[in-house]
């Protein structure tokens, strides 16, 4: 969100050249909605493998931070999202999927990872409140099947 | 997205306290939707403050790792948001704020930041295309109004 300093940033900004900014991790931020309601169903992350996987088979890849691996969403739960629209940020640091998602796309189940809102409460202090946050299914039937 | 492996991270997934994920900067990671035709606007941060005084305020704070200062979004160019619902995620080291957005939200003056889709083009490489970059506002007569 910062000014460019430079054609180089120009170039980022306004051309028509996948160049993702990856942090120091290698990584983008990708945030992917339900193309049917408009909902954030998740917000992870995106190495180059995961980024061009997803390009080419129009399956959402990503990486996993916790687990250091690439990650095809939806391998192991049956949860997959199939990428309808691609977008990415000015600054290509961010990149925008519109998915269609089998069942949940969080891990406790709930379709979105937002099941709990946000509220000023009682002298300012935040309240959260539970919303959406049925389980479509249920995570330990489906990660721990072996165990 | 990884499974729980403590009661703490259960307590943060399951639970009705606000304990944000800061990741090593400080900082969670902020998707802003338009509350009404359900557009991602824009990827950006948070640290402690700007999160509390979103909630306190109703107005989206963010912090800028750019310029390293709190950052009312708006403060410069006008086009603030006023937060219609917040949410956070599952391990809460994401904010999901739907928005009332003045104007345009990225700083190139187009109302969303994603204003450009990324499909397969000719070999599997990826193809760049504008969509929605119609400029709202002149970035150069915003932002540099008296240099």
């Amino acid at each position: 969100m910062s000014q460019p300093t430079s054609s180089s940033e120009a170039e980022r900004e306004e051309g028509l050249a996948l160049r993702p900014r990856f942090d120091a991790s290698g990584l983008v931020t990708c945030v992917a909605t339900d193309v049917t309601s408009g909902d954030v169903l998740m917000v992870a992350h995106m190495n180059d493998e995961a980024l061009r996987r997803t390009i080419e088979t129009g399956d959402a890849w990503y990486y996993s931070r916790s687990r250091k691996a690439l990650w095809r969403k939806g391998e192991s739960s049956g949860q997959v999202q199939r990428v309808v629209e691609m977008r990415m940020d000015c600054d290509q640091d961010a990149i925008w999927i519109k998915v269609e998602q089998t069942g949940a796309a969080c891990h406790t189940g709930r379709r979105s990872c937002f099941y709990r809102t946000v509220t000023k409460g009682e002298g300012g202090a935040a309240k959260v409140a539970f919303v959406d946050a049925e389980r479509l299914f249920d995570p330990n039937a489906v990660y721990h099947k072996g165990s």
